[in-house]
């Protein structure tokens, strides 16, 4: 038997599939996967190195498989910085916030179920929900004030046709980058009345000034779910740490599908080291954004169209054809993200040095890279 | 919406289910997760530490989805200690043998396949497989030789009856003790011709001294895997890190249904400092074989009938009602384990003074614990 007849024993719809790849190409400018291009604080550092410390002689033990004082932390963390009162018991945390999402589609999806997404969002999605032979439907966003923004009239239409199990949300949305009105989540909740509602709020706290965060409407929502990542605005990436909000009798519920014991001892140790410093991991998060305003700025002077942006990263439109001008990109040493939507590519806000460099090469570009007015 | 309809919102299959959950209690005498009960040494927290620390600051980027390090460190110790030569193409790990068995039965089960497995074994099988949907057909052992034993041509006829598209063998089986005979995995191989065939090693560096390990077939056989963990023979199960050995062929299958950069940079660092120090950790095995000896020894003195153990623990039979009996030794302050099977309770192998401290509980039951003759 060959690697070609092994592949054969594959699950039917995974047989012809290739695996989820940005590059890791060794660049001199990566702005492709909405990393944060700040090291850990050396405060920071210091702390994860005492926490880890003093976990590491009992590393034969199990970790807490309830994961409490971490719980604990979250919840204090989101009650902080969105104004809505949380508790340990409404937190669930995971290896990245898609493990949590992995998580709900196994608790909620599963064969003969309904996820209805509104694509363009994250690709990951979609993949999560197939993995356990959930149906997927590509919802439409359906843009009267952008290209991109969903409507609501068309997403409570398409909500009711659907009647799904699970409805995925994304705000602000990936890769597009623009945040999604409360309004928006409350008809979609209403009208999907047998849904769990997933808000994804991995870059939200990026997002411009009095924008809102869906924990807000948590309170009498039993089935809304609101998830988050350390990858993005705590500069966590490397740690692997999403969870999610929602009501303690959803949360207790997630305990039936979880692999025993999935949090490891390090990383819950690591994770409460991040928190206890969340204002230093959180200081980067302005200087950031600073940076995506001026990418916004400075592709608009180039004559390109950026997509409207709460993230820390920008959509940015105008191209001839997006992965030749992605490949000439890179020639230049500059990595971005080649997400699949025509004429566009997503850039990654990044330093004052990155934002220079990758404004530079898209300004040696000549006009063949443009598309046609 | 109350808790209770929420739950009618579950997946059909896990309505009526509850949690997986070994008490996390805290008493004096641990012995019911198998779990090491050595700490981890000095020298290698201190690895530990150098390792996180080297990684700390950079860990606003996200981890090497490859893993090539740690892969190379596994096939490494997996060729000095099993006498097979492994490269680490054909080396696989995730979060806890868990995950990565999840992704086993991920890419090669689900709705409309079947998976077999001979039980009693380790309680997850059933329970991954069935996650995503697979068939799970509980095969019979069928023991000539020992109560608990799997019989080969018993394996033979029901692999052939069944026609899985995946096996799960268990070798030392789990909550059994007794090692496998490579005999029975080559025969099984042989029987199920479309399925991938996993042998779960997780216990196998405490077998007794001539057990070959199943990587010593994988040569030839493309659909064979052996997983391990560094849970227990590591002394490591606070850091969760399991891994497998098949053909990279196989391997490479896996990275269609894994999350993206599943291994977190820091589970990465810390295993590597565990396998640069694998004869320190593995230093207590022997000590541990030890203790489980006189634990042999001993519940044959009381009177007990324990199983033939190749792991860090022994299945002991002769109680007239095993959950009774579980009672009386956790109100004396010793947590062992009920596995579910009738008149036995699974003990794990720790220090001499837990050997001791169970044996001297045992002895104080009276005559109403035991199992009629």
């Amino acid at each position: 038997m060959t690697g070609s007849s092994l592949r054969e024993l594959l699950r039917d719809d995974l047989r012809d599939q290739t695996a989820y790849g940005a590059p890791q190409l060794d660049v001199p400018v990566a702005l492709n996967t909405n990393e944060s291009s700040y090291p850990v604080p050396a405060a920071v550092v210091e702390t994860i190195a005492r926490r880890v410390g003093a976990v590491a002689s009992s590393l034969n033990r199990y970790p807490d498989r309830e994961f409490t004082e971490l719980r604990t932390a979250l919840a204090a963390y989101l009650t902080r910085t969105t104004g809505t009162a949380l508790v340990a018991d409404q937190l669930w945390a995971g290896n990245g916030s898609n493990e949590v999402l992995s998580h709900l589609v196994q608790a909620f999806g599963g064969q003969g179920r309904t996820a209805l997404g509104f694509t363009p969002s994250y690709s990951m999605h979609p993949i999560i929900a197939r993995s356990v032979g959930t149906t997927w439907v590509d919802g439409l966003r359906g843009a009267p004030s952008g290209v991109f923004d969903l409507d609501l009239d068309r997403a409570v239409e398409q909500a009711r046709e659907t009647d799904p199990h699970l409805v995925f949300l994304c705000s602000p949305n990936n890769p597009t980058g623009t945040s999604l009105s409360l309004d928006v989540v409350e008809a979609v909740y209403d009208a999907a009345p047998r849904a769990v509602v997933v808000v994804d709020e991995a870059y939200t706290e990026f997002a411009r000034p009095g924008t809102p965060s869906a924990t807000t409407l948590l309170d009498g929502r039993e089935r809304l779910v609101v998830t988050r990542t350390m990858s993005k605005a705590f500069a966590f990436a490397g740690v692997r740490l999403g969870y999610l909000a929602a009501a303690a009798e959803l949360t207790e519920l997630l305990r039936l599908v979880r692999l025993p014991y999935h949090l490891s001892s390090v990383t819950q140790a690591v994770a409460l080291a991040a928190l206890e410093h969340a204002d230093e991991m959180l200081a980067m998060v302005e200087a950031i954004k600073t940076e995506r305003d001026r990418l916004v700025a400075g592709v608009t002077d180039l004559g390109l169209t950026p997509v409207p942006s709460d993230a820390n990263f920008v959509l940015v439109g105008g191209f001839a054809d997006a992965h030749t001008t992605w490949q000439a990109l890179l020639e230049q040493g500059v990595l971005v993200r080649d997400v699949g939507i025509a004429h566009h590519l997503r850039i990654t806000a990044g330093t004052p040095a990155e934002t220079e460099a990758v404004l530079a090469a898209l300004a040696t570009l000549d006009r063949s890279h443009r598309q046609e007015r």
